[in-house]
């Protein structure tokens, strides 16, 4: 029998942006929150705000008594620790979720977890600029879809405990298998990544040419270099655990940039102006139902 | 004799953000201004909040006494206006600006004005999201490089002029000729919005085929799609003025893509992680300098 979500020990393993903030919309739903981190200092400034009410530096010692564990660490530190000895700290019945931004490796680990463990795979879709504890914040999931991933053998109990829990957290849970979440995140999230990051290693080339463009560069570039800056070590274990998903879509990408490319070289203003109008309407359509 | 700028009629053709914010910085720093535009009620609007002190749908009427006459339009507008009979409409010794966002065209079309007319071409490298006289804002040029190309048979007058009213608005000046200019707008402005739409395009055709793939778009997709929901008129007329230095970033940008897709094809996590990092790090210390 499961206790009721108020009556639960939740463990959160990793104290991030992600992890602070969902141990911030979760502190006064449950009955107390275990912060297990590498960092000493991060489980003290989080011991001292509030957010948790314990914390620990020992992986087992953090998960052992906990109802409900939640994995907010990258995706490689997440995987190392369902490959290597996590399943056997924690108790049966204890409900398992991840954070991590991909789901195929992540659940593939988690099918092979001992018979008892209730494990879900999930990936709330939400962010921002800033990461790290101090960037924290109890409303950061709120609204946001939050994609959950059944592992192979999940129960239909893990299944309605992670529900309560993404529900607890003001978020609007969307179930669907790991491989279609990938390649879903693939277009969305790690396709724009990559455009970004090869747009600033083109303009890097050009600038050693000359500097001056790197004065010119306005609005246009900063929204479009951003995620350019995103943690390189977060993002290349995203990429590398969902090489296939992307390769497809680079691939696809490359179709839509030689079509526009092919209006520009025939001097066709007709259709590079239809294809610019295509992609214009279906940005705006998309920013009046998901940005207001 | 040129009269100084405090004791000039200065004619804006084209009220709309760019021509708009112009008349606001410049009104109290000019002896008048006159606002064209083919759209009546922008003129009113402009005289009625000040703007302007008038205004005329006549392009004619409008330039034939200014000081100063600055062509605030779309790239092809500007185009056709000096291809046509603008010439023939000014006094000898008036100061041509253009605020076009493509230069060689422009300035090959200004190097056969009559001569006595000052002209020079200029583009600010500002802007918002906003379009239309509603978003114009007086601060909306202050610190900003604005870039200044001469035609050929430019005189040094023309510079002065140029260069003074720059001043005048509190941006920066950086003078180079045309053929440069666009080379580095291809790259900071022209390839990052190709890169948008190119994007957009991309999801449109998954969301055909997985409609989920919009709820799921976030903070990284809105910044990265963000240039695709510019004005398509503007952009395919600048575009399509700069064909040549575009054609030759995307080049370049392919280049840079398929080293990265190369890492990730090959699963050398080393490699990829370096060329994330340059990336990082280049954005980094851009944004470091020009968005503090």
């Amino acid at each position: 029998m499961t206790r009721s979500l108020e009556r639960q020990t939740v463990a959160i393993v990793g104290l991030g942006l992600m992890g602070g903030s969902l141990a911030l919309a979760l502190r006064d739903k449950v009955s107390s929150i275990t912060g297990v981190d590498p960092d000493q200092d991060s489980l003290e400034d989080a011991f001292k705000g509030g957010i948790i009410h314990r914390g620990t530096t020992d992986l087992r010692e953090g998960v052992q008594d906990a109802d409900t564990v939640i994995l907010a660490a990258p995706v490689r530190i997440i995987l190392e620790m369902l490959h290597n000895r996590l399943g056997s700290y924690l108790r049966s019945n204890t409900l398992l979720l991840d954070l991590g931004s991909t789901k195929a490796e992540i659940c593939e680990e988690m099918g092979n977890l001992p018979i008892g463990i209730q494990a879900m795979g999930g990936h709330p879709m939400c962010g921002k600029e800033q990461s790290g504890l101090q960037a924290a914040e109890a409303t950061l999931y709120r609204g946001r879809p939050f994609v959950l991933c059944p592992p192979r053998r999940a129960t239909p109990a893990a299944r309605i405990r992670a529900l309560e829990l993404v529900d607890a957290i003001g978020a609007v849970p969307i179930e669907m298998d790991a491989i279609r979440h990938d390649r879903l995140v693939a277009g969305i999230s790690h396709l724009p990544y990559l455009l970004s990051a090869s747009l600033v290693n083109t303009i890097s080339a050009e600038g050693q040419i000359d500097p001056t463009i790197w004065e010119l560069a306005a609005g246009g570039f900063r929204d479009t270099s951003r995620l350019a800056g995103s943690s390189v070590r977060m993002m290349t274990d995203i990429i590398s655990t969902n090489r296939t998903a992307i390769m497809r879509l680079l691939a696809l990408y490359r179709v839509q940039l030689a079509i526009l490319e092919a209006s520009l070289v025939a001097q066709d203003n007709t259709q590079l102006e239809a294809l610019l109008q295509a992609a214009h309407d279906s940005r705006e359509a998309w920013a009046e139902q998901h940005l207001r």
